[in-house]
């Protein structure tokens, strides 16, 4: 049993990095959609300390169409700050697809809504912060998705 | 309802960031341990962008014997790669201490011997990494703690 981690056109490379380890440690695959904001390479992935990376299964796709059309039979769960359900509410199943946007904005509106059922949030409990830090939201709800399919 | 985040000797910056912005988002009390990886002053948090860190409840102490001194009647629950029970099996209470090792190795051998029945892990399905990163481990417990409490 495993999900799917699908990180859209990510920004901030040390994101990406924790979220490779968190999907190396619970046997997710990664999903990247370009365009990234930084370049995946040895030598950079190297001086990162991320070693781990060459253990990992990572799929790039060039964009979000390709991403899409390669995927698209199958279970998917949004991400979103304007979501009205929250992340520990939802069924997880083996082999769902867990999809985050960037940092700065999130996931673009359209798609949000074509998948307003199907998209959920991480509650909050101040008006000070906008959101977590993405590799946090990631941690959170792959872990509550191992914990319902009884890990 | 709420939680305290406990780290103790903490290394890197960006970590304790990024908890900070976790323990505003979960309503939760930070408790941070010296000595310190860093200097948290005005300047630095600013130069970081942790403009919220302002309305966070912190405690800094000046070492681990004044925290567990100020601390004693509470009931703790000790992370450690090294335990047995995973983090997800314990009861959660309301006013938890939630404590953390520093990221290089973790909280110290006398203190996790002193508690073992109180020491729980995050599983990890990976012999590739031995930990995750330490942001996302307490995101990944305040979450099934506050989800267990009913937020």
């Amino acid at each position: 049993m495993s999900f799917n981690i699908v990180l859209i056109e990510p920004e901030i490379p040390n994101n990406t990095g924790n979220i490779g380890r968190l999907a190396l440690g619970t046997g997710s695959t990664l999903h990247l959609v370009k365009p990234f904001g930084f370049e995946i390479n040895d030598k950079r992935l190297k001086r990162a300390g991320l070693d781990y990376w060459q253990h990992l299964n990572v799929i790039i796709y060039e964009n979000q169409q390709e991403f899409f059309e390669h995927n698209k039979d199958k279970k998917m769960i949004f991400f979103s700050a304007s979501a009205t359900k929250y992340h520990w509410e939802i069924d997880y199943y083996d082999d769902m697809f867990l999809i985050f946007g960037k940092e700065s904005v999130g996931l673009p509106k359209p798609l949000l809504q074509q998948h307003t059922e199907d998209t959920v949030k991480i509650p909050l409990y101040s008006d000070h912060i906008r959101s977590l830090n993405l590799a946090n939201a990631v941690a959170i709800s792959i872990y509550e998705g191992l914990r319902q399919l009884g890990h």
